[in-house]
Formats: structure tokens, C-alpha cells, sequence
């Protein structure tokens, strides 16, 4: 029973400076999404695709990389002209909302931002429970990792807003069934969003990029479930 | 700081009893193996081969699973004759030495068991930090999540005696590159056993099962490092 009230209490005071940060966001004009997955999902290569689509309204983005250990994502996203900040966990398995409170200046550094990528660290479990002070949450399961895990790891599916299905490229190599995945998300997170997506052969992506573009233009076409939330 | 304390109260607090559970195993003649990857990684694929081709001796083998939710897995073993126990971790993101503990008695049920399969909850950070009591700890990486997964989630392969990459079918269709991949572990651990394995095409399992098949009846041919972990 303690260690369930000292998660609790981790949990509350998590909230609280996630519900600062969501407001500073806002104030900023930032629309902010905090993507989820396995390790290996595709995280980093939707984020690349995202910003090389968007084109002109790139200018407008930057990316906050979590990792265990290594910055070899933020020099991915570097790359492709966009600032990226890298937060190492070191043995935390999620980032939590005081690490991305402690970004904040650099964020606020940057001019012109309407759009702001978290990647979190690799992990299908523990960073659905962290409020990050998002928008909203992206998860992404890999059509490698089975059609089945929505319901094998429910947390996830629960707390996210959409849901990218990604490299489909490999559906045909593999026994992952999109409907049979779609129904068990649905099943679990009946308002999901589902976009399909592959980085290898572009499908899906334009599609993903006109819902993201059109919530950073125009604002949240869904209500991010963070804002609803009771308080624990 | 005072969570820092109470993680280490707790990482030891579950040394002390996998070390009780691995001094009941080692008693028992049973050879435990503690399997941990990210979600989809293929354990249970390599589970139900294994049992497959280790055939008549499959008889003296038995399975845990651990999941968040649902006892699909546990379904699947058992359709290979193979007793599992399932324990559901609800929250939890990882197996810990008081869950296995549990189980002892189910596990002393099972009569002439020589060979104790542990299944992970699907998560590639926190498994890695608790000692389940098990004699050896596989890791399993799939080709589809990519060969800089070693440097980004050191601590799981650093904590592994063996690293079965899996899913190598799927090779030809992304950016992995097995050479690369294995660099990458042993940079973070030499002295880790790697196999190559496609539940799909077949290639390694023969390997892999010979290699389980040497451990089981001839004890250890490698050391766990479990036993030789200096306290925390």
C-alpha cells in the first residue's frame, strides 16, 4: 500500500506541473504532441517524414528527443534543419512533466514555434501514466510488434488520442491483420484517431501531415483527453 | 533523493528474494530463463519453436507469462502442450522477484521440470534492473526495431547473458544491419552470446535449441551474472 500512495503521490505532483506547462504552451501558441511506442516503432522516422512534408510550416517546429542514453535521434532530426533538444533519461524508463518543464526556456528560445514533437523514450508501458503537459498524445505501434498488443498493453491505447499504425510495408511478411488491430484498439479506445501509415513507401503520411497541419493552424480539431482528465 | 533511496530499498528488496528463489530453483534441477524485450519483440514465437524442436524433452519444461493484461500468451503456450502459469501485471511495466515467488508453487507442482521459461512483460528499459531469480537473462531484439537499439537502451543488454536477434525474415525489407547490430551489443557487453533466429523461415532456432538443450542437462556452460552481482 505505501508504494502504491507514494506512485499516487509521484502521479498527482506530475499533473500539477503538467497542467503549468499545458498552459504555457498555449500561451506560446504551441501546439504540443508527446509520441509514444516500443522501442523501434518508428517514432523518429514519422517525426522526419512530418517535418519534411509540412515544408514551408516546418519553419515552425522543433522536437524535444527522450532517450535512455545516446542523442543519435536528435542528430536524425537535425538533420533535417529542425531543433531538436535532447533529454537522457539515463535508468528513468519515460519522461515525466518536470523534464519537460526544465526544457521550457529552450523552447521558449525558439522563435516562431507553433508546433512542438515530444519523442519518448522507447517504452509501451510507463509513459501512458506521465501527463507531459501535450496536446496530445500519438501512439504508434509497428506492424512488427503484432496486431494484438493494444490489448496486451491497454494503458497506452487508453490514454492516447490517436493512433499510427506504422510500416505497413512489412504487413505482407508478417501475420498483422490492420482490421483485427484497428478492432482491438477501438475495443479498448473507442474514440481513437487511426491514421496507416509506412515511412518506406510514403503511405498514410500526407494524410497524418493535413490532420496535424490542420490542429496547428487551426487548433485542436479533437479535445486532447489531458484537459478532461479528473484529478486523480 | 528520497526516491533514488527508495528505488534502491526496493531493487534490493527483490535481490534478496530472487536470490531465495534462485537457491529453490537450482534445488528443484531447473534451469531458469528470464526473457525480456520490447513489446512484439517474438519471445512467445521463440518459445512455442523451442518447444517444438527440444521435443521429447519439451516434457520437462514449463512456462511463466507475464503481461499487463490478458493471458492471450499463456493461451498460446499451452496449445504446444507446455504448462503456463500467467501472472497479470495490471500497472506494473515489469516482472519482479516477489510475482515469481508466487508462482514457486505452482512451479513445484510440475513434476521432473528441468526447464523454467520466464516471459517478460514487453518492455525493453525497466526488466533489465529486476533479478527474477532466474539463471540466465535473454534478451531479444527484433530486426524491424532497428540496430542502434543496443546504444539507446544500454542497460537490458548490459544485463543479458544472451541476445537472440530475431525476425532476420524481415532483414531485407528495413535499414538493419546484423553486423552493426552485434557491434553495438558487444560495445555494451561483450561477453554477450548472440543468436540469429526467424521463427518464420527457421534459421538459428536449431542453434538456439541446442545451445538451451546443452544448459539444461549439463548445467550452466555459461555463468549467469546473476550470481556474480555484487550487492547493491
Amino acid at each position: 500500500m505505501h508504494e502504491i500512495h507514494l506512485e499516487e503521490k509521484i502521479l498527482k505532483k506530475n499533473d500539477e506541473i503538467a497542467a503549468g506547462t499545458r498552459v504555457a504552451f498555449k500561451k506560446m501558441g504551441i501546439f504540443s504532441i508527446n509520441m509514444v511506442s516500443s522501442p523501434g516503432a518508428g517514432k523518429t522516422s514519422i517525426i522526419e517524414e512530418t517535418v519534411k512534408r509540412l515544408g514551408a510550416e516546418a519553419e515552425g517546429i522543433a522536437v524535444i528527443e527522450g532517450d535512455q542514453e545516446t542523442d543519435l535521434d536528435k542528430q536524425r532530426i537535425e538533420k533535417c534543419n529542425i531543433p531538436a533538444h535532447q533529454i537522457t533519461t539515463g535508468r528513468a524508463c519515460h519522461l515525466d512533466a518536470e523534464m519537460i518543464c526544465s526544457a521550457l526556456e529552450w523552447v521558449m528560445e525558439r522563435k516562431g514555434l507553433r508546433l512542438l514533437i515530444i519523442e519518448n523514450v522507447g517504452n509501451m508501458v510507463c509513459p501512458a501514466e506521465y501527463d507531459l503537459g501535450e496536446e496530445m498524445m500519438v501512439a504508434v505501434l509497428s506492424v512488427a510488434e503484432g496486431d494484438d498488443k493494444p490489448l496486451k498493453y491497454p494503458a497506452l491505447f487508453n490514454a492516447a488520442d490517436v493512433l499510427i499504425i506504422n510500416k505497413t510495408d512489412l504487413t505482407p511478411q508478417t501475420d498483422f491483420d490492420l482490421e483485427r488491430a484497428k478492432k482491438n484498439a477501438l475495443k479498448i479506445n473507442p474514440g481513437l484517431k487511426i491514421f496507416t501509415t509506412s515511412c518506406r513507401t510514403g503511405e498514410g503520411i500526407d494524410e497524418w501531415c493535413a490532420f496535424l497541419a490542420g490542429l496547428t493552424i487551426k487548433g485542436p480539431a479533437i479535445k486532447g483527453k489531458r484537459e478532461h482528465r479528473s484529478s486523480r
